[in-house]
């Protein structure tokens, strides 16, 4: 959200570089907001207010704004000045930070962190995109079975400044094992002296490390959590991932599947902000594969070109088949994919779904058909060209129902198939299940015309 | 998520009409599965597994509960059993649940709860279903400035296990209007004998009860909250919105959008629960108007039938062209349609859209253009019926150029002509804008074609 009214009051002030009413208008605004401002500035302008803040809202605004521009800002400042913001910063979007940084950079810096430090963001650093350990986070609190709920909060109390969260607190044996789970409403609920190990829940639902942030974001929806752990091979605490981290993670994997459905590589950032050649090249790609693809419809018509000379009025309801085909053919491949991606259906379910698609692409079909029937009747006879109208409906409406139940097997079955065969099912995208029905549908229309004149 | 080596267990429980054994299984499983397990079932069956329970995990059990099968066991209920379960919901579920009963069943029911519970359930469920206020809750934790921390935190403890959360309470006035938030890691923090006044946050993020959903879900987002609190037009708090309320929200909003953008009306449930007739009408209403909207290329394609009967390789390139087209409407509606629903672009930025699709547009036009060139040259001479290969890669590289460029503008713009308008953006879905560049595709190409030739 963009606040057009604050934006010529920051810019003024940071022309006038007036350190006092730049820092009051900090004061007055929620780093949020704020980090909205700065994102439309350049990375020199905000380096310049970032140095006017205390370090820890120096590094709470830095968090807010977009990744191109704290990398700018980061190029910009020296050594020094950086390692004292990675501290400051949480741990998972510092690591996040450091994982973006040209190498010799990161080298540079890491010297000047404490060894907890750099243990922490090298061992966060080296989870792989998308996994449930790039998103966690280690700033989370943790407590031994043995404390009495009076000695954990005020535990909790002394640590709350550095944590993500001290909401919930995870147990952890001697090998850090997670062994139970103890929210601080359970603390604050419990007799003082009652040890944690009687208080904390040890039904704990977990994520393993390597797991897809996905099923991290699933769990979490699944059973209303503020935060799940993350756990190694081993069953020990590595991390949490909270429900602001999984809110992002869902609203990424949705930006995913919906560009990927219209045949488009997915785009990290903003849509006016990414550059233009890097968006080219992610609309290209796709329409380039797709306009080969669709060089078989050529091929096809080549295949028909005596006939539909022959018949000239069966070219005057091609574009309105193939399209009904590619429309039905798109909402099942979007009713499937999206099912998918909520869970609701797997691949196992492919007979029940098969089975759904030819019952509703026959009554769909049909209804079409009937509709197309009709309007081929209503051909001019001037358009005809000696052709009868009647035969002419027989073959459109035919066409219609075929074309139509064609496309909602294509579109139903194949992203079950890609899911089973472990690709992204929102890749067969909507553009490539119409491709592959504008195909069969032009064949089989010719075929039907064929068969019927 | 399904378990299937549960559900035998659970069915078999069931069918033995084994009290001691389900008890034994509900202990031993969170209700989220165990709900998950039961959505399978039938109403009397889920019914006679929940009076096993006692109120408050029978509550919950339920809340977990598809809409249709909570629908379906509140039917089969005694009154007073109905009215025990309401009393034990969370304020929000029940209100769901006692909007979508039969009106006479609600005035059964209303007079066996208690006058303050009646009031809460009226207020809650009079709220038009896509506002804040129809998904807040009324169960937050209210403190009054003139509180101390330990007092406040002692309020706290008695209150918290009828409350959605303990971990932010709201601060009121005599008037009830909102003037403070305090997180319960703050009031942890504070010295015993500080007040609530001196404690809390007074530059508080709210929305107010008649706003959009997606828009509660987009504050709490932006500034990583916990809950948002929502007040009438005189500023007094009447509800909050929780976490995992605004998670729902976002999922829900993200399906019906990709729904929309594929041309269906929005499911509300279970891609394979959904009733067959209702699935099929969502789909056939926009099949139906995009087929008969389609009759426009028919009627097109008819005023160039005696052109393309004297140059008949003209044909062989109309699907072709028209989906190149469609295709990169689709990417361009997709690209806008989602930046406008993550608030990156609003209408007002339609001028830089505007040059931005002009620019990619064109180059993506030029570049298929050269391919669609190349191919039209490679025509077999026995397809050309005497025309010249020359010419006619003329004709399809201009008109795929031009089609791609209309593609782009059309899928670009529409969708912000429609937030303008205050419709929603991606009902201009995909097939929509396909269709209209079908049109628009096959007159731009015979227009070319006849100054070509």
């Amino acid at each position: 959200m963009r606040h057009p009214l604050l934006a010529p009051d920051l810019r003024e002030l940071i022309h006038e570089q007036d350190a006092a009413g730049l820092r009051d208008f900090f004061d007055a605004h929620h780093p949020a907001d704020t980090a909205d401002l700065l994102d439309d500035l350049q990375p020199d302008e905000v380096l310049f207010v970032l140095g006017l803040l205390d370090g820890r809202t120096r590094a709470e605004v830095f968090s807010y704004l977009e990744p191109e521009l704290q990398d700018g800002i980061a190029g910009l400042m020296e050594r020094r000045e950086l390692a004292a913001l990675l501290t400051y910063m949480s741990h998972d979007e510092r690591a996040d930070l450091v994982t973006r940084l040209p190498p010799e950079r990161v080298e540079q810096i890491m010297p000047l962190l404490a060894q907890a430090e750099r243990e922490d963001i090298r061992r966060l650093a080296a989870y792989r995109e998308g996994t449930a350990g790039a998103v966690m986070t280690s700033d989370y609190a943790v407590l031994s079975p043995e404390l009495t709920a009076a000695e954990a909060i005020q535990k909790l109390r002394q640590e709350a400044p550095d944590k993500e969260t001290i909401y919930y607190s995870y147990v952890v044996d001697e090998g850090r094992r997670l062994i139970g789970l103890v929210s601080l409403k359970d603390l604050i609920l419990a007799p003082p002296t009652r040890r944690v190990a009687e208080i904390m829940q040890t039904d704990i639902i977990s994520a393993s490390v390597q797991e897809d942030r996905e099923v991290v974001a699933q769990k979490l929806m699944e059973y209303d959590l503020l935060a799940l752990p993350i756990v190694d091979t081993e069953g020990r605490l590595v991390g949490i991932v909270t429900h602001d981290d999984v809110i992002d993670v869902i609203v990424a994997e949705a930006t995913e599947d919906v560009h990927r459905m219209a045949g488009i590589e997915p785009l990290a950032g903003n849509y006016l902000q990414t550059p233009f050649v890097s968006l080219w090249s992610k609309r290209g790609l796709w329409l380039t594969i797709l306009f080969v693809g669709g060089f078989l419809t050529t091929v096809a018509l080549t295949k028909f070109e005596d006939f539909f000379q022959q018949f000239p009025p069966l070219v005057l309801f091609i574009p309105l088949i193939i399209s009904a085909g590619g429309n039905c053919g798109s909402q099942s491949a979007t009713l499937i994919t999206r099912a998918l991606a909520l869970g609701q259906i797997t691949p196992r379910d492919w007979a029940r779904v098969f089975l759904h698609e030819v019952l509703m692409g026959t009554s769909l079909g049909l209804a079409l058909g009937v509709v197309g029937f009709v309007r081929a009747l209503m051909t001019p006879s001037g358009a005809l060209h000696g052709m009868s109208a009647l035969k002419l409906a027989q073959v459109v409406s035919l066409g219609v129902c075929v074309v139509v139940l064609c496309g909602n097997l294509v579109g139903a079955l194949l992203p079950l198939l890609l899911k089973r065969v472990g690709l992204d099912p929102a890749l067969m995208s909507n553009p490539v299940v119409a491709s592959l029905v504008d195909v069969t549908g032009i064949v089989a229309y010719f075929a039907i015309a064929q068969a019927v004149l």
